[in-house]
């Protein structure tokens, strides 16, 4: 049978990938050198990272006066990162709350510099993106934080935030790669590897070159943007593994015609699924603002919550996997990555009919 | 030809298991999910870290009151860990300078706290291990920070310091897993994984629990070890992969006999290299003190400084590769991890008798 795998991250890869990896393996007759033992200064590996990070500069058209950082850890090291980096601790640090990460993030924060949450969807339960005339900014502000998709909750940004002259630093994790971004409007974006990039252990910061002026000194010099940056990354021995990976999978996204063939794709994707909610007579129900609907995490409860375990029986059953929502948050969560090919979609949208039509 | 890497780190694994990433690899036949792709609050891996946990306990006979960390980042990230999570910003620690990375360790310290140098080889080009009567020991100091084994110098502590009531914190990167060790004696052990225990972006810590007591709150969520202890390495996505091989590699040295056969064998193979040295009539040297020298990494120079080109370039050909020294050091290095095979130690000991019958 075959199985799709919805898991919010570790998340599938795109199976010609996983492939790759085990082709660039010795196969113990020819012996030689695997990916995994290359030096990190020596050739081999230098060309793997160079490669990665021209392909991820083209696929998202990152501009001349930005750097591209393979940084180790994931996404919740760059959340001491950012304020590490970018602020004293008497500075101010504006977040936007609009889930689950997002209040991890500027929890973590307000432990090295004086963030504050300028807009938070918590009294709505998360169930929108706070629109931007809703924000309390703050003009002196280092920086202003949001999380462009809430893995947990399902929601996501379809507009980009004007900050003015506070820079705008992104949590992309988990919509990363998933269409085209304006890099340009953005002071910083990270994102951790494990959803749209490759594998867990390596987190992408793509930062404007002037913030690394900044030279905030307290990060430890791992996460010290300004010492990874003049090292090309590699200021210690980097996550070879996972930078070989994510260099596969850019490589991979530009034979599919890259991020705007993607954004179409997904835009079909997670309409599918949102098609079988809407339609399924209430039988199934997104509590997100339909405008600020996640395209790559579609979550989702059955109204009548004892079903919800066996749902998630069914569907294993069927081969739909890892259909879990976020312990944090419950329900059911479908994440639709770039690997995730539509047909997997299409057999859990069956699913959900079938499922209704029997149990509705 | 067959070759061997002597790299220092990333270096060579037991191609066992590099045969064995490759085969639980999906073949594209067959489907189904890769490791890369398992979430990590799933069964799949719980069960991965807990055997990978479980083996390395019975390797190094880990006794019940300390804990086993899987952390993100290299040793460098632990340069800072181990000020920010046992040490306050006044307080006193001590590190023995031995070479490059002891060197490193403690600049990093001086971030965070008072670090002192309480005893150094740096009079002496780092060509051995200060004795313990020369070390100048803080009564007070909140932790004394060795490095067990200097992978850039070349040497190596073939004896335990005894510092009394002050915990003694190792660097063990490089010479984890080479013999066995009495955990016992020490307060908190760290080891990066790209040397013997697999691939990069993992590093080991074993802690003494009473430590996680200290509860210093300056460290990054990610980096704090109250934290990964409490959340069993899970506080965030761990680097799967790295943990993964991790265990491949425990696994295989339980299937070796354990860490007293790879000392045994480790002291031979090294003791190979250091008579080719010692009986080459000074054409090779080794710079370390005789007792001090390490059986992982072993270093030396041509005494004709011009003839190190030309030996380098010789042994790859012969299939011997990646023997330059650390680019702070200079000559030349054999890295003799695990991995290496003893087939491997003798090929590059004739060559160096015949290269020094060719040019002596």
């Amino acid at each position: 049978m075959r199985t799709f795998n919805f898991a919010a991250g570790p998340a599938m890869l795109p199976p010609e990938v996983v492939q790759r990896v085990r082709a660039e393996l010795p196969d113990g007759q020819r012996g030689g050198m695997s990916v995994l033992e290359l030096p990190f200064t020596g050739r081999g590996f230098r060309e793997i990272a160079a490669a990665a990070q021209r392909d991820l500069g083209e696929l998202l058209g990152v501009p001349p006066h930005y750097r591209i950082l393979f940084m180790h850890g994931g996404a919740s090291a760059q959340f001491a990162a950012v304020p590490l980096n970018l602020a004293g601790p008497l500075d101010k640090a504006d977040y936007i709350e609009t889930g689950h990460w997002a209040r991890k993030a500027v929890r973590e924060a307000g432990r090295y510099c004086d963030a504050r949450v300028a807009a938070s969807g918590a009294a709505e339960g998360f169930t929108r993106v706070p629109m931007q005339d809703e924000w309390r900014l703050s003009a002196d502000a280092a920086y202003c934080h949001i999380t462009t998709n809430e893995t947990a909750n399902g929601l996501e940004y379809h507009w980009t935030p004007d900050t003015g002259g506070v820079p705008l630093v992104a949590d992309m994790s988990s919509n990363f790669l998933a269409g085209p971004i304006d890099v340009s409007r953005y002071g910083l974006i990270y994102a951790a590897a494990q959803k749209n990039i490759g594998t867990a252990g390596l987190a992408i910061v793509i930062v404007r070159a002037d913030l690394l002026d900044r030279r905030q000194c307290a990060a430890p010099s791992v996460l010290n943007y300004s010492v990874q940056a003049a090292s090309d990354s590699m200021y210690n021995t980097p996550p070879i593994f996972a930078v070989y990976v994510a260099g596969l999978v850019f490589d991979w996204l530009k034979r599919q015609g890259g991020l705007t063939a993607m954004a179409r794709i997904n835009r079909r994707k997670s309409a599918r699924l949102y098609d079988a909610i809407d339609r399924s007579g209430g039988f199934y129900r997104c509590p997100v603002a339909r405008a600020d609907r996640s395209r790559v995490n579609v979550c989702f409860t059955v109204a009548e919550g004892r079903l919800e375990a066996e749902f998630l029986r069914q569907a294993e059953e069927e081969g739909l996997l890892n259909l879990k929502g976020h312990s944090a948050v419950g329900g059911i969560r479908a994440s639709l990555y770039n690997a995730m090919p539509e047909e997997g979609v299409a057999a859990l949208a069956d699913f959900m009919q079938h499922f209704a039509a029997r149990y509705g």
